[in-house]
């Protein structure tokens, strides 16, 4: 693989402390925290990262947020490292950190694994594998999704919402492919859009989430296509990072259909995927139409009582729910195919052509352990 | 107490059905909740309360909300059988349910009860205590709070967020005065605003919150007066429903101050209560000013690193970011004032002059035990 999209990456962990380093020329598109307070990483990329870059350097353990000058000094000597390396310009280098909130960098300790990262570089899947371990802070997994056609690659390595310590679920994504397709900036952020913008941990919004992708346009592709399959490779990911989330044990999928508008469905799914009564009842295969019902009502939306809900699973389905009207009979095969790992909740309204999906994880048991037995 | 205000009520409970009568003539005053899809009896009264009433009739056990054209024939059910015993129109009789979601009243059951509650009926503490218990669900203590000043008396019963198996925690509130004030709309909903209103237990708002006052209107009362004392009460009310919301440990309000506005404070403090990860740590005794910071920075309002952290208890109070600045040597104290039951965070930015309050509990094993459990 690494022979066609020309990657070199890998990464190493000691301790607490991750460095994870990619190589790779090409256009790099990038999305950021919506956070107000942005990690030093994150502030020193949006003021100064240009339009092609040689490589990516990552740092897990520390977030380097909320860490005022120093943070951005630290930052910027991560990048010198590189782009001393590399030999080319700061600008030319993208910079990530996920960990701790608001205590500075070890600089030295970054720089010592880096330079032994840099001895390991490769393009093959050990060296792949390496470098998502590497980013990882208390993930139980490495995220790696690919997709492959018509000459085109597309790599994709994410680190998630597995308790960042002590803080919250900084989302990470390194995108790596050699699609030359128009619009680019568009079918990415249309991709974001559809897969890691839908995912809802715990709905609090980490100060270093970042995405980026790297091209080196080095095959000609059809835009839809590209589109496509770059976003059912996002999907995948996010997918992954609500299955690693804090304590979870379930992922599933809130659809929302006939609802008044679009901006009215994405209300709706994101009240519903957020409630954490619904989100314990997730966890309790409790298929509890009273909790959804009022997700949905308190949710801004247009709606009323003549709504449809099902649940989905790979056991089948079943309606709870028809047109208001409560099947109470369903609740044993609810219950049922709620017992499997990925779940679908389907909510139509009769309100209009507003649909919107959203992915979530459930509440559970060791969700609070993990959020309250760590100490600062 | 009962002499002056002219309160007589009672409340019996069996099983999982409780009624809760209140008879008292006097001027009405509503706040029901924002959720869209509404219970039965919040609909009713929405439609046909009048500006006086001649009493109060609630059950518990079954919230008669998303039950349809039958559900309102039940609500009318128990508003008939009021009505016949006071022999008033329907309009002079206010109505409350609060429980299961979805599912049809026994109203046979409710009259059979009512008529016992109607044979014990009294103005003592005794019989307040007796109405304050039959409208619980899964509270674990009656709530009833008093106030007297200036021949004015104000009694408040509530029930809280207890979880109202199985779906969400209702909150009813009932208070009882015989204070004449000038624009007594405006001072009841300004003092629910300061208190019901700014209280978070789970984010989830009930199909049937509902809020009454009645006042005899016998006395007359200075206005600014009879706010402050009313507003107290409600806060204490508020408190008693936080300390006992679904597996609490801890009580906490988040005070912000110095924002760019009051909405952008309040932004930031619903934001802050809300975090299941600042809910968790509190849970935890654990200072997490990372935490904190992140909510700060995602809640929406216009906020930069250079704010202050401080936490307060009974024990004391000790900052743990001063302007931007990571105090660490304050972590230690910091967990020893959050071992206190109820516990202040105070937010100071540098932006304005906008302030906000919100009373939340914290996130606990218990609280996902709770709603994980419950199976329809």
């Amino acid at each position: 693989m690494d022979s066609r999209i020309g990657l070199k990456c890998y990464g190493i962990k000691k301790g607490k402390t991750g460095v994870g380093i990619a190589l790779m020329e090409g256009r790099i598109f990038a999305v950021y925290t919506q956070n107000r307070i942005k990690a030093a990483p994150v502030l020193f990329n949006m003021k100064n990262l240009g339009r092609r870059v040689k490589g990516i350097i990552v740092n897990s353990g520390n977030a380097n947020a909320f860490t005022g000058e120093e943070g951005l000094r630290n930052t910027r000597r991560m990048v010198e490292f590189m782009a001393e390396k590399l030999n080319c310009n700061l600008n030319e280098i993208a910079v990530a950190s996920t960990g701790i909130i608001g205590r500075q960098l070890d600089i030295k300790e970054i720089e010592e694994i880096a330079e032994e990262v840099f001895e390991n570089l490769g393009g093959d899947s050990r060296c792949i594998e390496a470098f998502a371990k590497a980013i990882m802070t208390t993930d139980r997994f490495p995220k790696i999704a690919r997709r492959e056609f018509d000459g085109i690659e597309i790599l994709g390595i994410a680190k998630g919402a597995g308790m960042i310590s002590p803080n919250m679920a900084t989302m990470l994504a390194f995108i790596f492919t050699n699609a030359d397709v128009e619009s680019m900036e568009v079918i990415f952020r249309k991709a974001v859009d559809m897969s890691f913008n839908r995912l809802i941990v715990d709905g609090d919004t980490s100060t270093n989430d970042t995405i980026f992708m790297i091209t080196s346009e080095n095959v000609k592709a059809e835009g839809e296509k590209f589109r496509k399959e770059l976003t059912s490779l996002m999907i995948e990911l996010a997918e992954m990072i609500a299955e690693d989330g804090e304590g979870s044990t379930k992922v599933f999928r809130v659809y929302v259909s006939g609802a008044k508008s679009q901006r009215d469905a994405e209300l709706i799914a994101r009240a519903v995927a957020r409630s954490n009564l619904v989100k314990t009842a997730i966890y309790g295969k409790d298929p509890n139409f009273g909790r959804i019902v009022c997700a949905i009502g308190y949710s801004g939306a247009d709606v009323d009582e003549n709504l449809t809900i099902k649940i989905k699973s790979r056991k089948g389905e079943v309606k709870i729910i028809d047109r208001g009207r409560v099947i109470e009979d369903s609740m044993e095969d609810g219950r049922d195919l709620m017992s499997e790992k990925f779940i679908e909740i389907h909510i139509q309204l009769e309100k209009g052509n507003g649909s919107f999906y959203i992915i979530g994880c459930d509440l559970t048991h060791d969700y609070v352990e993990l959020n309250s037995r760590y100490t600062t």
